[in-house]
């Protein structure tokens, strides 16, 4: 941390030391404020009420609760997919001239899975097809979900038997949420909890994998490619523009821009334009271009204390308010891009994928003219940490079934199989969300990775904790022998080899934003069908290790309807109620097959996710009789 | 009250009680339960946090809180009109056998209104192009929302210009609410209102008008119909079904099957079946059918308590799930209906407008079974407390104006006109929403309206404070002279001259359920249109005296787009949030021409809405030089 920031900006560890103690009846999903009878603070434990005005339980409220976390979590998702939908049907209108589509294969793909066929081999014809199906889904005119052809067929069916479908848009989805847990509706804890089920669902695949599928057809699929993390990635001399956010439909085009404005911020004094990535923004900079991570969500303020940081650009989600306070001490920019996104403090310019390249460049030029700023005030020292990690990044699914073909090109999964089925490798945990201050000061989650690595437990990275690792030096190779478990390191070393690498695969695989949690779930799918086990008995697991976002929330509740172990710190907003602590931790496993896992202990967590992979590991080789 | 209710049962006022003192971040609108580093208690007040671990500001944090409100409001509403306009659509298609086109002249009018022409007089025709139109604003197909031309054009442009304009599915509106309003995105409470009022336009519209259309097209519009309100309308020695929630859609066919098993509940030895009303499916029942109103949602389980209830059928919203407390200790059942709305203690009777008849049957012979049960088991004496109240309700909006009409053909709304200039009439205020018990202490409805009627000023009421003056004989026109002051007493004379009727309209208008607000709204538009006054200038204001629900909220938000001053006791949540209060109270008035009024005393209340409506009076006649 920058020493500047001692004392002289109150940053988000500050504000949440003067939050404590926090409220316990929020804290545990009893607090319902959804009338102005309350607001009830209702609790299965001995202090505060046992039915709120209404008559409402302890179970009742804890369930509206997290089922309208994962509403609000759906929702975001959803917006987020349908803006790269509606780009790409711009783009096969041929209205768009900032964009094109740079994977057919993937469209041909993702056309193919979902059993979309053009009738012409126009690529604009089929990206149409595409777009359109996609767009349905927003609207609910069909009759189920297109995009819930991407979950694995056997699951699908197994959950369908169990009453748990989506409704065919996902705005509907998240509509009747609302309307279901407004006060006097919908009161049955295990009624409501399925709805949040479907509505994690909904999520998974009309969310996150129909945003990932059409962002990788438009801008590629990432492939493995070296980058550096952490604050240190600033530059003292360059104009500095970090993009803060979840979308790559505005930060791809800021690449160009930055390059094409390269001789403008020459001629205002600077040795070039340095772009970084914060957030998942800049995930997917780095996953497709190689550009640096420089901070996570919880750092983004931090960022700006080092006095280097011209522009902030900011698209959607988790950008905080705070930021917006701490730039009134610095000539740093808060540009703000997304016309239902205002933050106060910052500026905005109104982004639009048709005007993509003049927005872009606008953005681009107040990065220029806040570096000249900087350069004319000299208010303050500039500070960069000296904190820099190499990092592979770009470990896509598609990239590790490739290795897998190369390695077994008559059964690519069988190497995944082998190797659990020798206990070289335990299982996988998909390590994601976002670093919450909690958690930080107990390094929650390099404790949990190094203790899953140790156990040979291969760990999955997306989101601000794919900045995490990179930060603690995970995404490495070179760390691969020092960090993984004997049986894990040869199982990489392997997969390294048949990639054609010098060395090993690192140790941890960076695998995207968190919109890109869907490449889990289709590297989960690709696993299941090759090995023809359900998805509810690999040995397979999620971890949001440091939850901050309801997006996390309805990212796990998509892991319980793929029937996975899913393990959250902090503990999910239930403890008041025994009744939906008991469904979600155990009556589950009987409905999806996952279940839900509540440690905020590392070491705990360590145990209890071993603990759930190889209990999966071992009955499948019994099961099965191999 | 009844005297078995005393110590026995738990009940919402021993509740409320329980439940001080309630938290003032909740109550103020400075709770943030959003993410998982909170919650956070923040206030521009002296204790508490300014900033949310975030950064969020009490400003940021209230406006969301607000705007997720609304949106659980609007999709509410949303949810009651798809019923609906689905059921249209199937009857347009043949597929219906219960249901027919009761009013077709409403179908035209409103055909004629959206613009929507059949191309032969076929009624199904038109009827199917109507309910495409309906359906086509949840999916949001089109360019903006169909049923916004029900919306007066005036106040409608005028918003425009100020960029409030909804998106084009009401789905959409509160998927959008739910995104903005997540961690780390929208965060400007200016704009996180302005999103809230949109959200709040397409509830008036999308929502109400649409429900309220369709439900008129198919069960008829409200002519004036007496009837009786209050417990004392359950019978000891009949079969006795409460229908309760928001729909008409089951209910007018439970009216039809009860008539039908009468020699049923004969045999099981009943006098016969006592069909009666709770909320606003009473209040459905109420306009169209003269079936008693027995209870508003704050006395639903006092109902139970009296030991005569047989069945409460529960369709959706505002259905305290206390009721499946009291209940165990009585004979009555709880029967569920809507399969998305469960509630612990009920018993699910799934209905699907396909099997209607038999869905109704099915639910009326429970009820049967249940008095049968009551009379063997004689475990507690019935008492019915001995309160009946006349009522006349179903005074629609278009009975208005055809009164109007009878009495002014040339200019129908010359009577209205005049009134106001002479100040027979001070203004009109549509008084709506809940009983909160937070206010039934105080008679909060009661003192509001007889102060309004002293002052002249007119009240419509809807919902379930339809139940609480019916309850007060405000609905009898045999009071209109003692309630009513002079002038108002003498238009109300007139009015009930020109409708033909024996003696005055009553001196509080019931206009329906609480959906039916839409059709206050389509009075202030008739007035509007028809004096050519926008309707942010005209004399009415709006008042939710004992707000509970988020849709009463929502309802609010509508109102306040109309450019209503809107009185809301207890004080909406943002008293912690000196921004929020300010836009929402004064800054507003710039934008729609509406602001809030927050006055939790009775007295003073009273004065606030007298002044607002007499100050635009006094301003109307000014300007126009009358």
């Amino acid at each position: 941390m920058s020493s500047q920031t001692e004392g002289e900006y109150e940053l988000p560890e500050d504000r949440l030391e003067e939050s404590q103690p926090q409220c316990p009846f929020g804290v545990g999903g009893g607090c319902c404020r959804i009338c102005y009878m309350g607001p009830c603070r209702v609790t299965d434990g001995a202090h505060g009420m046992d039915r709120g005005v209404c008559g409402a339980t302890p179970g009742t409220v804890a369930a509206r609760n997290l089922y309208r976390e994962i509403a609000a979590g759906a929702a975001s998702h959803a917006d987020h997919a349908r803006e790269i939908a509606e780009v790409l049907e711009e783009i096969a209108d041929g209205g768009l001239s900032a964009y094109d589509i740079q994977d057919p294969e993937k469209l041909e793909a993702v056309a193919a899975d979902l059993g979309i066929e053009a009738e012409t081999d126009d690529e604009n014809e089929l990206a149409k097809l595409v777009a359109e199906a996609a767009i349905e889904d927003f609207q609910g005119a069909g009759e189920t979900l297109n995009w819930l052809d991407r979950m694995p067929d056997e699951q699908r069916e197994f959950l369908e038997e169990q009453g748990i479908q989506p409704k065919p848009s996902v705005d509907m989805e998240v509509a009747r949420a609302m309307h279901r847990t407004t006060q006097g509706n919908d009161a049955d804890p295990v009624h409501l909890l399925s709805g949040a089920l479907e509505a994690g669902m909904a999520d998974g695949y009309a969310g996150l994998t129909m945003g990932t599928d059409l962002q990788d057809v438009v801008f590629g699929r990432p492939q493995p490619v070296e980058t550096e993390a952490n604050l240190g990635t600033l530059e003292k001399d360059q104009v500095n523009i970090a993009v803060h956010g979840h979308s790559p439909v505005l930060s791809e085009i800021i690449v160009e821009m930055a390059e094409e404005l390269e001789p403008a911020a020459r001629e205002a004094g600077a040795e070039g334009i340095n772009l970084v990535g914060i957030c998942c923004t800049g995930n997917e900079l780095a996953e497709r271009r190689g550009i640096p991570l420089a901070a996570h969500s919880t750092q983004a303020e931090l960022a700006v204390t080092t006095g280097a940081l011209d522009a902030m650009v900011a698209d959607i989600q988790c950008i905080w308010p705070g930021i917006g306070d701490v730039i009134e001490c610095h000539h740093t920019k808060l540009l703000t891009t997304t016309d239902y996104v205002r933050i106060p403090g910052a500026e905005h310019v109104s982004f639009d994928p048709e005007t993509a390249e003049a927005d872009a460049r606008e953005i681009v030029q107040r990065g220029i003219d806040a570096y000249e700023d900087r350069n004319s005030r000299q208010e303050y020292d500039v500070e960069i940490p000296d904190e820099r990690a190499s990092a592979m990044v770009g470990i896509s699914e598609d990239y590790v079934l490739e290795v897998l073909e190369a390695a077994s090109p008559e059964d690519p999964v069988a190497p995944v199989v082998d190797a659990l089925e020798a206990g070289q490798l335990k299982g996988i945990v998909g390590i994601v969300g976002c670093p919450n201050p909690k958690q930080r000061t107990a390094d929650m989650t390099e404790r949990l990775i190094e203790g899953l690595l140790a156990e040979n437990v291969l760990p999955i990275v997306t989101g601000c904790i794919g900045h995490v690792t990179a930060q603690a030096g995970y995404l490495d190779p070179a760390r691969t022998d020092e960090l993984a478990g004997d049986g894990l390191s040869e199982v990489l070393h392997a997969l390294g080899n048949a990639a054609g690498l010098d060395g090993p695969l690192p140790p941890v695989w960076h695998m995207g934003s968190c919109v890109d949690n869907s490449r889990i779930g289709n590297l989960v799918r690709a696993i299941s069908e090759g090995a023809d086990v359900p998805t509810r008995e690999l040995p397979v697991a999620a971890s949001a290790p440091e939850l901050i976002a309801e997006k996390a929330v309805s990212i796990g509740a998509w892991a319980l309807t793929l029937g996975l172990p899913v393990h959250t710190a902090p503990t999910l907003h239930m403890d008041q109620s025994e009744e939906v602590s008991r469904i979600m931790t155990e009556d589950l496993k009987g409905i999806t097959g996952g279940y839900a896992i509540q440690e905020e202990d590392p070491d705990a967590a360590i145990d209890a996710l071993v603990a759930a992979v190889d209990e999966r590991r071992l009955a499948l080789f019994d099961e099965t009789g191999a």
